[in-house]
């Protein structure tokens, strides 16, 4: 199974806000942007499997800026590391505000895993990724704390065996 | 400000899932899910506030059993806690199968955070919530340890500081 | 085959007034809510049958309130009775009005007759309602009275046979 | 206020049956149909009064056929009569099967009440209709009885005032 | 295999104006129209053929008058002229814009070219057309001049063959 | 007013092919491609001219290649030359086949012309473009030839005046 840089998986969604995307306020309602990742998510994860693809969870995602009706959102997506059969996948989203003169800004990032399947939805191995640039590393590196957090947080993994994770609060 | 029960703040929201909702295996799309999850923790967070709330956080969600086409999925919303301005809202979520003589299972469970809003977008303070079920108690008391996470995941909190993570870490 | 109460075919649906539900005064179109009140309808028919289900007729429906944008739409929908493999449901709706701080106001009410079906479309029979409420039990006989007219309007039925009905005219 | 001639208020809508209008049985969900026929009566009513229109009421509506997925459905709507500020509605359905090679067959009648609104919503005059054929002849007078019928049923009218319904049952 | 009058193709479909089928100024996207008459131009195709019918191409379509939120827009497709497998549509369209009480205005013209298909997507035999009034006849002869000049731009057929259009050009 | 490379204005959309997209046939219909061009294409012509921009027209479009449901499609939309108000912009289409492990095909190309207008609708200046590769040069010369076709086609240019076209008549 050859491996394939993060670079490969990259998949680039661009959307314009309407009317119904938005909230009282005439903003973009973050359902519609879970929505929106999880679409980007699904189509660089099927790039990297070349299988079909579900998604089995999400990762703490944060709403930190208003995204104005009209604004044209850009979302970008690219595994970030891939283990056996599952890939976890980073997505990160710009926006140009029409008000702005459409200056271009950073508005959220997020991190989804998914799991490639067969026809019958039995989970099946994924080639590895290759992380190339300095930030590519850094969440190739980062995927493995996060993985230990979650199986914590789900119940299979005891605290004390996550070695990363418990090294983060003794060291202070 | 008069505090509220949890269960004031409940919101019921039922979907069939139709075609376009599903994904080649014909269940329902992750997406789909994460932004019903999120009308119905929002109408939950509005009927405990009174006013505008938006989108503030997502917190680990995962997606465990496949959905399929014409099931009835039923979401279940209410505030397990308010912080200030913030609300941590449960989403439970069950499905009834067709193919199953219409047995309803539980098939998910997610964590939203919103943020009551003036007209400004600027947050705006909220009532506290008072559980009264053994279920409403412990999500009640489990908000914090969240919050914990969330902020030291962000930043904005040390480790160190963070008493009750740190014991689950230490105890082992 | 089991007899089910009212209650047992409960379903509750609660929509937010998008901006493509509106018309051009702000408000919701008849058309959507008539869509949203079939759906209900349809979710507790299944849940009475346990079969495919569809709309067989509506009877008169009635819009009196203007239910403004953002406004959040609650729908209760129940079956009053069963006649053999149609079933006879009541669709109550409410609404909060963000303008009026999300006081809670009944808007509609609405009755949709559904039929039970085999994968040929044949009608099958369905179990009996036992009515409960004082609510439910003048719906049940309510549901008799309205059977013959439907059945009278649609020339399956000669008014003189229609006791019920004729007894209203004539009494006075 | 000009009177104007049944013809001159038809609206005509063509619809294609795509796959998440159908329900489990690949048939067109009843309340899909109810939405597309409301927006043919809306136009109808905007064509007859060239003033905004708001549904007021849905008299009897049966769904006989099923209407396969793929097949074209075209709304024929025109008023039948106009009475101070509302409008009544005739709504006729056909749809060309494509299994049977495109023959296009009645599949359903609707009748929708309009009324005409100013700017705060409050009712405005309509002109009268003036029916031509024989069938807008017949829908015409057959308005009458139809509006009595909806004012006793809403207890706005006493029965034995309703001269033309009386006959209907006394007759016999 | 029967010829048709152009009159027997003819496809009417009466559309509002939505929030979401505008843009930033309130008119109507030119996308949108764009897919409207495509539905337009495949019922007029399916009536003629009776058969699958697929989109081939879309000839120039120009877009002259802003339509506003709320318009009712009506498009009027019809087979122009038939070529074997192909059939060229000519689609009109109108608007009535509110704001002038309901002054229907022409907006566009545009020409697509559809395909009749079997079940493998080949290309398959259609009936010819017969033209006449003035209209018809004139677009039934500019046809064969267009599908010349599509044929040049396509690079499957030599400008100098082509006599009509060269005509144009060497009498100047 | 300072000009953009043609790079500047590109514009990258990915969408998947959903049930409501596809014909009875089950692949993508072609207004649905059309509605993806012109939002593409908008975006493209706001990332140059940075002001409101609406669609003055769309060129010959060709549809070849079936796209079947579940395919990634990539639309990715450059400028290819700026006249005075009008940008010509180029729709470049691919597709992603899951049935063939996601062989990347391209499908499509289409031309449409978008102008920037201010807020009252009247078209307002945009910068010129810069064309830098092969592709982007070919492209900028043949705008002016497509151009000249479109004012003789639309009756604003006598045909003996396009000297670019007459040459391709006449050199025969």
């Amino acid at each position: 199974m050859e491996r394939k840089t993060a670079n490969q998986t990259e998949a680039v969604l661009t959307e314009i806000v309407l009317p119904n995307d938005t909230n009282v306020l005439g903003n973009l309602m973050g359902g519609r942007l879970l929505h929106w990742m999880d679409i980007a998510a699904a189509i660089s994860s099927y790039r990297h499997s070349k299988r079909t693809v579900v998604t089995a969870s999400v990762n703490n995602v944060s709403f930190n800026k208003p995204i104005p009706l009209g604004s044209i959102v850009t979302l970008k997506a690219k595994i970030s590391r891939a283990f056996t059969s599952s890939m976890e996948v980073f997505i990160d989203v710009w926006f140009e505000d029409k008000k702005e003169k459409g200056k271009k800004q950073k508005c959220n990032e997020a991190i989804y895993t998914f799991v490639a399947v067969d026809q019958e939805g039995n989970s099946i191995e994924v080639p590895e990724i290759i992380p190339e640039s300095k930030e590519e590393k850094e969440r190739f590196e980062g995927a493995l704390r996060r993985r230990q957090l979650s199986l914590i947080l789900a119940g299979r993994l005891e605290a004390s065996k996550a070695s990363e994770l418990k090294a983060l609060f003794l060291k202070q």
